[in-house]
């Protein structure tokens, strides 16, 4: 096919043009673009230079390549869910998206691993092998739709993450393009622990900073033989998050232990997956115990006394796969739920020690109170990463401004107890500035000059992770004028 | 108490020795100097200009300006039993020695962490908790003295690490002192998935040379339910591979799985804690699950089935805990039973996917053979991390020499198979050159670029971990001259 000449006069999107496979395959016009100036984070938005769609690491490398000698800011992107804006071309970026290399490479399990393309979906991996017996652990709650490549910029956690742990831990392997364009391999042959510096723990998490991952070898589990999932409705969030500690206390490690608060009920209820819960709890919990069918009925008989001995209201196993298939889709969609009783939400991602669970709710409520918004509560009790959704409407004046200053204010919370300010959602550009609740300058310093190894230039996904030296307040003023504008 | 004049007229010692707490807390003369010559790589020797023995983080931290300060090269010691001599003075550094640094600070049983000094004892931790119901997981062999500090550095693996991970992966926070003395503290309250780069991965198992870790935060475990131990004799070595290959498969995860070879059968027969495997089988299992009660009897049926379907021998469980812990103390002191059957070994560290145990375990029989030494294997079988042990006599001219090429030959297998050069033991001096077995030139640059960010000087440990550029002939040359002198 003759190639359509592209009409663009800008010369770099001329010849990025040239480094992909067809001038299709490079968005440059303005209404084209729209869609490419925000993430999951929705509330900055900024308009990309380009957006360009390798097909392999050869282009990948070609295109960063050509940004790195032309100085032009570039970054990757996935499926775009991200919650904290790590995609959002903040300096008119030249976007590289990774969707159409989304190729399942192999799968080898006997040795229990896979090699997926940057773009492969992750419930897709699952969906692959399970008639095999096998399945991929981690499993954030948009795992019907993001790419394992975002998974491992932003380290992406779910909830089953409590027993099987957070991408990092199923991560063996990692094709790297460095902002300079050179090609390297970490954890060669899926053997994750290397000699040297963990550079596969360093990469992964680093919110697109340090390099563009291209391939990805991941650990994948076999199917638990059993599974069994617990509802238990609580009068008090108190007696809730007493279960919660109990269970922990008893030696169980649930493969999920997830909490809702009662604002989080009427959404989910209102919404597209409601399953019948009371409306007048203040805490519901729903708990997974996975492993060999032996050990499950001692194991669910226990939760049960557990959650009796706290007061619970009701509390009942699924009594079939429907059921717990049923509970699972009301859960996983939470966030999305929001939208059916509030226009807009900011969702916020604290980890705090369980045992403050009682203290920080009740200190979030109180920041509800004083900001006149509602704050729902849907996250992962058992492992601490709360998930404080604050409730706003942006078409009223102030209003985004008021969420933005109460979900950082749920952020401090969490710090002040000996918590971090996020456990999966990444710091993006949303929490830039609460990076201070956490580090010491000393302690920014030596993460930026690690980034300055691998990024001198900072043309990679620039004004991301981390604060701007001496600009709080300003940077914050300028989110603020994006947010009302 | 009045302070003691020290003899030495030499400025830094004097210097130093006034950052400590008593004179007596530095060597400097020449005869107590030679116990820190080497760790447990004996290999290579060098002596240190000093030792000194901090008590705390702010000696640490002074005794690192000092030696920043006036360019003197340094290095931390834990209990020194490092296997691949990271704890070596090469350039006759001061050692800091973190044996005075003993103190388990603090330990947290409802958030499942404990805080210690780097010099507290691997195993006095789960001596500590266990009659609490906890235990600390990472079990090197070594761990009856063997320090956490010196565990972190390596990032320290052992029998239990098939079903637990290695030690970063129990690391939840470090208090860390960097080469210019500064002092940073990662993963605050134990919080281990913290925003930013993961500079607690990338620390543990850096072998001492990017920081002084002077605190550490570590997860602690519940005690398992129950556990059960299984002894497997096979004529053939093909047929408890391949048994290793299908418990796994089978989808049961071993809480330990190690496999010994018939030279290493006769090493720990000839040795402290012999339990009387006959000694004309070519491989045994030792294989131990652990969880909830219940389920124990099944996964116990499940691999005494696999077992006999591989023509196993004879194949039983362990009839009380006490028969348990002998099978355990005789597989533990396992490297050092080869004393008991040769003057001198070398312990090597490979690692193997798997499904190439049986190719491998050949091909180190065929090094064997063609080098004319012994060659006994004990290993994580689970994990495929091989341990090949070479035996010679240093007494005899170029023995030392011939066992340091079989070694190295063993790695070199390994990494041509797909997989890697060390699983646990670490890199140190021992392993240099092997790591561009593994590595390309721009994957080493990448890792020293991180070093020098730490560490602009190379003051701290220098010569460790990495090959010299271009230097590996003279290197190993040096190596040899210093081990046959």
């Amino acid at each position: 096919m003759a190639r359509k000449k592209i009409k663009s006069k800008d010369k770099h999107i001329l010849a990025l043009s040239t480094l992909v496979n067809h001038p299709s395959a490079i968005l440059y016009e303005k209404e084209d673009l729209i869609a490419y100036d925000c993430d999951g984070f929705t509330i900055h938005k900024a308009t990309p230079k380009a957006v360009v769609f390798p097909e392999n690491t050869e282009q990948v490398a070609k295109i960063v390549k050509y940004c790195h000698d032309h100085s032009l800011p570039f970054l990757a992107r996935g499926a775009g869910t991200g919650l904290s804006g790590g995609a959002i071309p903040l300096n008119g970026e030249v976007i590289i998206s990774m969707v159409k290399m989304k190729k399942l490479l192999s799968v080898d399990l006997e040795n229990r691993r896979a090699v997926v393309e940057p773009g492969f979906v992750n419930l897709k991996l699952t969906n692959t092998i399970s008639d095999k017996g096998y399945y991929y652990a981690p499993d954030p709650s948009s795992q019907y739709c993001c790419t394992i490549g975002g998974n491992v910029a932003e380290n992406a956690g779910g909830a089953h993450c409590l027993k099987y742990g957070v991408t990092t831990n199923h991560i063996l392997g990692l094709e790297v393009v460095l902002p300079n364009g050179d090609v390297i391999e970490i954890g060669k042959n899926g053997i994750a622990d290397e000699p040297g510096y963990d550079l596969l723990g360093l990469i992964t998490g680093s919110e697109g900073t340090l390099g563009i991952v291209t391939k990805i070898t991941v650990r994948i589990l076999k199917n638990p033989e059993s599974k069994q999932t617990v509802l238990a409705y609580f009068d008090k969030v108190e007696d809730g998050s007493q279960a919660v500690s109990d269970i922990i206390s008893a030696g169980i490690v649930p493969a999920a232990l997830e909490m809702m608060d009662k604002t989080a009920i009427e959404g989910v209820e209102a919404a597209a997956f409601p399953v019948g819960h009371p409306k007048d709890i203040e805490a519901l919990l729903l708990i997974e115990v996975d492993g060999i069918e032996a050990g499950i009925g001692e194991q669910i008989e226990q939760i049960l006394q557990v959650c009796r001995n706290q007061n619970v209201r009701e509390v009942r196993a699924a009594k079939d796969e429907q059921e717990r298939a049923a509970w699972w889709a009301n859960r996983k969609t939470g966030f999305g739920a929001m939208g059916a009783i509030s226009p807009d939400y900011l969702v916020q991602d604290g980890v705090i020690p369980r045992s403050k669970l009682p203290e920080v709710l009740s200190k979030i409520n109180k920041i509800s109170e004083e900001s006149g918004l509602r704050i729902a509560n849907i996250f992962h009790a058992g492992d601490g990463n709360l998930h404080p959704l604050v409730l706003f409407d942006a078409r009223i004046p102030g209003e985004t401004e008021k969420a933005m200053e109460a979900g950082s204010a749920c952020l401090k919370v969490c710090a002040d107890v000996g918590g971090t300010i996020t456990g999966e959602h990444g710091v993006g550009i949303e929490k830039r500035e609460e990076m201070r609740f956490v580090f010491k300058d000393e302690e920014i310093q030596a993460q930026t000059d690690i980034r300055d190894v691998f990024n001198p230039d900072n043309l990679l996904n620039a004004g991301k992770l981390f604060p701007t030296p001496g600009r709080c307040a300003e940077v914050k003023k300028e989110m603020k004028a994006a947010a009302i504008s």
